[in-house]
């Protein structure tokens, strides 16, 4: 989806300890408060390399739907792991709201990646 | 976030095969998509439970920084978070504008929830 990263430049220049409260707060507090982050920047590492993964599966289900012409979208699938994402968040004591919303969010990303696939498609067919 | 669900009533109605292409599409083809969506149903689920870990450590820091009446937002930890989260996603070959796009949307619900917190933690002195 993006071009190797053969360097990775900017490994070391995260700082974790960025924040516009330095030294308007006191240390103590500032100590927790990076505490919780580091666990925060743990979470949002897997979160990414997650959605790398989910991201390379819708792409498989992209490459076959434009291969057998079927629409980006499939709103029976939808609605059934809307359902379901809504429960299991219910029992991650998660909003099911926001898992809702999350969700509709990441797909409306998918969609966009299915109909540039089917564009594709219907592009090397043409010039073939 | 979300009260406590005892019984799970709706743990076996998911139906990981439902599609509008039901019966639109050959066997085959219908075969291979589900056993990709079977991969991308249990990433959701592993995201809905990361995200609650996230909230939980979000909401930490919500009571953290209401209780020492900081701001609900800190633009230079956003940033720094964002430039890393754009890095982890080109290692992970993910389009980093998607990640920052992803970052924003998360990060605009945590200062909504760190905005209700200082709401009731303002309302409780008041009170007392």
């Amino acid at each position: 989806m993006t071009e190797q990263n053969h360097a990775l430049p900017d490994a070391d220049s995260f700082d974790p300890s960025a924040s516009s409260l330095a030294g308007r707060v006191d240390q103590a507090v500032m100590d927790e408060l990076l505490s919780i982050r580091s666990s925060i920047d743990n979470i949002d590492a897997t979160l990414v390399f997650l959605l790398a993964e989910r991201f390379k599966a819708t792409q498989k289900v992209g490459v076959l739907k434009a291969t057998h012409k079927l629409p980006a979208g499939d709103p029976g699938r939808e609605s059934a792991q809307i359902e379901r994402l809504r429960r299991l968040a219910e029992e991650a004591h998660l909003d099911p709201a926001f898992a809702e919303k999350f969700l509709n969010f990441i797909i409306s990303e998918v969609i966009r990646h299915h109909e540039a696939i089917a564009e594709g498609h219907q592009a090397s067919i043409a010039q073939a």
